[in-house]
């Protein structure tokens, strides 16, 4: 079996360290990828820190894949040695389910298999891309378009799509208010998508020196959510709100700035996921609470080539491999999301 | 000005008495309804007991009301004398904004007013349907079909338009799997409803001696919320659940029977309206938690052609003006709405 070098967390609360992992020979589907980039996403740190309880140990994160074909099994027909690819947050799935045969792996009724820290089908532990080699099934391998650059397109792959496929099934587009709440590693790439859909995009955000990027990136306005005054004064305002943000949230506050029959929709996988809403703040307008988990395979190839085609990238700062650590710490100040270069896997 | 009798709470906690309350002269618009019968619905106790604060007193209560036109004032131009009507819970709107101008007053961006216990443009105190008489402007008049009975209709002008709005907006029909949970008066006719619509209709309930009447209704099973086993069996099943009950529930797991990209709708409105959920239970499956208030006018109409087309009406109990306090106590057990006939009002 191959080896390759990795950032592995050997158990719960425990530093990185660099080590050698074991990626499986090819199969006859399956592409084996040359890691370049690998983004950073807040998932990342919920399973090294078992926030959710589950992680397998030893962990090597990673699902914002991006790199270059090294070698495919005598099967594959889309991928050949050096094209560009990228693999976000799944690597299998039944395949055979309702949700699986028109391209929503991401609801596989058996559970699609994370990239990292699940149990695949052949009963290997999954292990991510902090790492210099990957080995993947045909189906869950991206073409990552020329327009795109290998390291900001990265995180297109999980956070990219997280905030894509709400904003096309909530129809984002011309005449349409769309708010993004929290501008972090999704809401910097919503306001960017849902501006590019042609929706008037507003960025919530509490931290007013993002208010130049916000308008940068496409937002229309940014609003100061520290600010009740301003939230009032948009009071049925939206018709769709993304909330990107991570922490529990005064829902009812927000759920009043939708217009009859708005949708606010969760994309992010907050470490306490217990909310509470008030029924009324619904019933008053017909309103719906949703949720949205990343995208299919599909549609991640669609959110690929429409960022290639409206010049989207995701906004990062490239660390080498020993400063992963520290980058989990910085979590909440990075503009807008931390790329591993792996290259630096090997030479630092 | 006309005067008619009523049954009114004087102030909160008192008792029911019988009194002279004055009805406005008709206006140019005006439609003067001689009242025979009024459903009780569940939102007429917590306006009684003032659940939620803000009930004006004396309070008549009452907003699903089939009568006879009396007289019309001079613009009108949709009814006459000797037309049977009906009145539900909205008695006027702005008649200006966005949701009004598409029909759905309900939404009204100054809040519509309601049937009883709202303040009227003209500065008055609504009162409602358990009295003789209620004058009310045309466009808030309802035609009720000659197929029809005036006592049994009563009931849809707000339990039948409750569970029709959401389930023709989330289009159940012919391959929709469609969940009622809760079999009191809103839930009854939501079975009928989605059942006539052509959706496979469960009804998720406690009382098993509900059974028989659910697949009368048009059920094709019952199931007993208490079996936590039969649940699980139906794990990912629905595309849509009608919530009508009104106390506090399990959401996650009721949004765990949905199926990918499924939607809760909460149509009842509960004395205590606070709820929580887990984020996980939306996201893992794309799933929605939503709020629907009764429907708008032009819906409304649609709603009592659709039940005279399809022969539904509500099940009913009819009382009189004296079994009214009676009634209150007994709301979890009637089957499946009080009506009150108003002649008792006079007569008694």
């Amino acid at each position: 079996m191959p080896h390759t070098l990795a950032l592995s967390l050997p158990f719960k609360g425990a530093q990185f360290s660099r080590t050698t992992i074991e990626r499986r020979a090819l199969r006859p589907d399956d592409v084996r990828i040359d890691i370049r980039f690998s983004g950073i996403c807040h998932t990342d740190l919920h399973f090294g820190h078992d926030d959710w309880g589950g992680t397998f140990f030893p962990l090597v994160p990673g699902h914002e894949i991006a790199g270059v074909v090294a070698e495919v099994g005598e099967t594959v027909t889309r991928f050949k040695a050096g094209d560009r690819v990228g693999v976000g947050c799944m690597v299998n799935s039944c395949g055979k389910c309702g949700p699986c045969r028109s391209g929503e792996e991401q609801y596989c009724a058996d559970g699609f298999v994370k990239t990292y820290s699940a149990r695949d089908h052949d009963g290997t532990v999954t292990l991510g891309g902090y790492s210099q080699s990957v080995v993947v099934s045909e189906h869950f391998v991206l073409r990552i378009p020329d327009a795109l650059e290998l390291d900001s397109a990265a995180p297109l792959l999980c956070a990219g799509v997280t905030v894509y496929s709400p904003l096309r099934r909530w129809q984002a587009g011309s005449g349409k208010k769309v708010a993004v709440l929290g501008m972090g590693g999704l809401g910097h790439l919503g306001v960017k998508i849902a501006a590019a859909m042609g929706a008037e995009v507003s960025l919530l955000g509490h931290s007013p020196d993002k208010e130049d990027d916000a308008l940068r990136f496409g937002a229309a306005r940014f609003v100061d959510t520290r600010n009740p005054d301003v939230l009032t004064g948009l009071a049925g305002h939206f018709d769709l709100i993304v909330n990107t943000v991570p922490a529990r949230l005064e829902l009812d506050t927000y759920l009043g700035l939708l217009d009859v029959g708005g949708t606010l929709v969760n994309v992010g996988a907050p470490g306490d996921p217990v909310a509470s809403y008030n029924v009324f703040s619904l019933l008053g307008a017909g309103r719906s609470i949703a949720g949205s988990s990343i995208g299919g395979i599909r549609e991640t190839q669609e959110m690929l080539d429409f960022c290639a085609g409206h010049g989207i990238a995701a906004e990062i700062e490239r660390i080498s491999a020993d400063q992963v650590a520290e980058a989990w710490e910085n979590m909440p100040d990075v503009r807008y999301r931390y790329v591993i270069d792996v290259a630096t896997l090997a030479s630092d």
